[in-house]
């Protein structure tokens, strides 16, 4: 067993700019697992979710390579929800309603079964759910990797920083690495974060790419360029599940591993924002990611002679 | 003769978070001019002052190798000034006062001696100065490139229009580029915006990088994560700058010459931000620009390997 992904399985109602959803499959760990089962397999899953959750859903990624064994199914309760409305620049949105449901209630546990993983990928949930699973591990994983979220910063802060300090790369996006770390620049916010814990940290700009920053070395990769962002639901989730589901495949845990892991996310993302929900997610053969790496490659790819 | 510059020289007064700067010397062309000057001499240069431009500033200049004899000195009046102060996002910024001087009636004279150059650099400035020196030039210079704002967009687009046909290269913000063709998703503006004239457009993103677009081909060059943009001020024009000069010292206008252009020009950027005004451009030796160069090359580049 090589890779624990922790996370929420739930339901999003969406509206953009550019169109609505009905109640869809949503959350941290089925983005991951639909984006990481490109690069590995299996992925041994944690999470919970009611009886309306779909069968069928958990056996599409079970035929991906998901260990579901960690999944607790609560029959008489109901999945997490939550519905939203994006503004025109997809970086922003209003969370129109929550309902935790089962996931208030999250007591994680660890399947036997799941010990002596390389990587731990914990998805953003609240950091005592983060805390128990790392705790419940006999051997810390080679990797720990976390997605955080402003809430967990402003309500549950002193949970937040015992996690910090056991994990070993911290995802975020722009603003809550400001938020944590009180910096402005993103260059200082890095170093205050790293004195937090993480080694390494990356920070997601959205439609402006994403920076991977070590104490003593800065990487960058950028968005892709595209027509148009349809929906921004589940892009971070889907970035760090290309990266660590590459990173599982690789094994290498290097600044340098790192770089092709962030650009692999940053190629899974982008194919994520062009449909509703994991709708792109579904469809992807091998080709259309081969396609969009090289694109990758492409558009930063440049040859300087000095005169 | 190879490259002509027009722009202002004009004096502004800034204002920070973290500081505050007296009246001090700037203006689109004298930015251009001092970056521009690292990769190439001469500079033929075309704009007006006052009186009170002080006599040193253009002796320096002309030490870097600009030629001024399409400079006008309106002695009995005043330069062309602005005073301004940024957000802390400094990507934003609101002007708190405009004396358009000499400015506001220039008629810009091209010396014979300015025939024949290679590039024209049209910075910031009234779409119809911009035009008359279009006009004035017997050969169309190899390589057009234009540098406007949102000010012209909404008080002069028809003159714009015309000068929009005449260019090669268009230079603009973000939120220029999607004011001028009525699309919000940078791709899309790119097309709409080629429609209009340019074969190539590069928009400026300020922390987030630049975009460089043809018909078919689309790059991006970061910008140097940097530990404090202290100001802003003269970034766009010092990018301007160090791109033509690049351009101008390699003679390769094709795709693959202008990314090289691009990324110089990102790193001349990176160096003005760190000082007020041009102090930073004028302390640069050869080895801090190859040195940051190098940075951006190790920023951007990566190998992946599929698996």
């Amino acid at each position: 067993m090589s890779l624990i992904v922790v996370g929420s399985m739930a339901f999003d109602a969406i509206e953009t700019p550019f169109g609505k959803s009905d109640k869809i499959v949503g959350g941290a760990a089925t983005y991951i697992a639909w984006s990481a089962s490109n690069f590995t397999r299996p992925i041994d899953l944690i999470s919970v979710v009611g009886g309306d959750f779909p069968q069928k859903e958990l056996g599409l990624l079970q035929a991906r390579g998901a260990i579901l064994e960690g999944i607790q199914i609560k029959s008489d309760k109901k999945s997490f929800f939550w519905r939203g409305k994006y503004h025109m620049d997809m970086n922003t949105r209003d969370t129109l309603e929550t309902q935790l449901n089962v996931l208030g209630e999250f007591e994680p546990v660890v399947p036997d079964s799941y010990q002596n993983a390389d990587i731990l990928m914990l998805g953003n949930l609240s950091p005592a759910v983060q805390l128990s699973v790392i705790d419940q591990l006999a051997t810390r994983p080679k990797l720990v990797v976390l997605d955080t979220m402003n809430f967990w910063m402003e309500t549950a802060m002193t949970d937040l920083e015992k996690v910090l300090r056991k994990v070993d790369i911290l995802l975020v996006n722009d603003s809550e690495a400001r938020q944590l770390s009180a910096q402005y620049s993103l260059v200082r916010a890095a170093k205050e974060i790293m004195k937090m814990g993480p080694k390494y940290l990356v920070i997601k700009k959205g439609e402006h790419g994403a920076l991977l920053f070590s104490s003593n070395q800065v990487f960058f990769a950028p968005a892709l360029p595209i027509d148009e962002v349809f929906d921004p639901t589940g892009a971070g989730d889907t970035f760090a599940g290309g990266f660590i589901g590459y990173l599982d495949s690789t094994k290498d845990f290097s600044f340098e591993g790192l770089k092709s892991g962030i650009v692999i996310g940053s190629a899974m993302a982008s194919f994520c924002v062009e449909k509703f929900g994991t709708t792109r997610l579904r469809e992807l053969s091998r080709e259309d990611i081969d396609n969009r790496i090289k694109q990758f490659v492409e558009l930063v790819n440049f040859d300087i002679s000095l005169v």
